[in-house]
């Protein structure tokens, strides 16, 4: 029998709200929100476990929620929620009609595995803002990169936003987060050379060879790369600029240097 | 004799908020605003003439006006405001305590010139969002592009989100705008191959050679370029995608593209 929720008082209205909000939240239930049709079917072919989905029948069209309910596990909890209810719940302005409580996956570096003896790698470290990230998952998708680190990161990977501007890409890469410690230390024991995108005793970045396993490693747009990767990187690169400003978006460089190793793997 | 102006509604403010709130008065007036110390220095070395100066002696330091009143024509009016009418005015949560109003520059296609005898240039088709067009001015700066064409703007080029998210780089760019079909009568004219982003009948983007005079050609994340650009396009060029997810950020696709062919070039 399916449920009808019409109150914004309901628990389960009041906890999806909650997991929206709080990173302390997400981390401490291990679940976390998801919105839109594609969204949620990119998490469930992620292997994400999808608790509770609701939707507003006003909105949804009918053979969606049957495609959703096909793809969703036998457990999932479908929950029709009304219209007032989807409008305050919904961040965008969009007529989808349909959000999904899911069970966060595990990133821990312990977890993580390579498939390719030669992997190609993107490390970004203490990117602050979500849409930067999103970004970064977007290009790491669509060059179907082995893996994306993310060190020091100052949320969790399954805030709303970067959920939201990865259009859906959190869940269709393989991603681990760690200190810089960690990450530093598995990149050296898995013999994966550190390309990092830093000023110093650097060299541009299309002179050197990516057909090796190797990690592009950025830093934010403000600071750069911290201390310690400098002082563990393999190589420095830059990407040249002649322009007025010295000034790239991080996700228009890393994406200029994860498809120039592309290129030279022949995008294999 | 400096003035002083604390009043909301004093013509100048007034005139000041209309500027940043309105293409239509924009386009009325020749004038525009401009937001930030980097922003205003940068559209002074790009010649445009600065008329108004609005500052709040209680934010911006001392000697940074010195520099600027130093940089500026000696036409430009400097008027001290009040840090409330300042607060009204300014966009970004800064504390830079600086605006200007200032001339805009034209930007036909008539005027249009290109000093090099093998240019390499963008060509952005109807990019919606100011934030993706400020993203490619960055872009275009970094690689010192030799020009930047703007086909079927919705707004201007002097939006006040796209001089914010392009960081001043509206300024240092050597900018046009145009029509769709003047632009690529403009480009047959000058011998400039059309490489155009999209996917019926194109190559992957590596296999060209760019070191002719040639324009990269993008249209928006959505639609993609119209059929008039594929009608006229020299080659139509991929990046191949490998994700699950048929989609990159434009301005991610373009600095791709763009830095293939600096890297072809030798970075000259």
């Amino acid at each position: 029998m399916e449920k009808y929720i019409s109150s914004l008082q309901n628990p389960l209205i009041k906890q999806f709200a909650l997991l929206q909000e709080k990173s302390r939240e997400r981390k401490k239930t291990g679940l976390f929100t998801i919105e839109g049709q594609r969204e949620i079917t990119l998490a469930i072919k992620g292997n994400c476990i999808i608790k509770t989905v609701l939707f507003s029948s006003e909105i949804i069209a009918e053979e969606d929620l049957y495609v959703l309910k096909d793809l969703s596990d036998t457990e999932t909890d479908f929950v029709e929620i009304s219209t007032e209810v989807y409008d305050k719940l919904a961040y965008r302005n969009s007529t989808e009609g349909i959000l999904a409580i899911a069970k966060s996956n595990e990133h821990s570096l312990e977890n993580f595995t390579l498939s390719s003896k030669n992997p190609l790698i993107l490390v970004a470290e203490a990117t602050e803002k979500p849409g930067n990230i999103g970004a970064l998952l977007r290009t790491a998708d669509a060059a179907n990169l082995d893996g994306v680190i993310i060190a020091d990161m100052k949320t969790d990977i399954y805030n709303p936003n970067i959920i939201r501007s990865s259009v859906g890409c959190v869940f269709t890469n393989n991603i681990a987060t760690g200190s810089t410690s960690e990450i530093i230390a598995f990149l050296k024991e898995s013999n994966i050379t550190m390309y990092c995108a830093a000023l110093q005793s650097s060299t541009p970045y299309y002179t050197q060879d990516y057909k090796e396993g190797c990690a592009i490693v950025v830093g934010t747009e403000a600071t750069g790369l911290s201390k310690e990767w400098l002082q563990h990187s393999n190589q420095n690169i830059i990407i040249p600029m002649q322009g007025e400003i010295d000034s790239m978006n991080v996700s228009v460089a890393a994406g200029i240097l994860i498809f120039e190793a592309k290129r030279q793997r022949g995008f294999n």
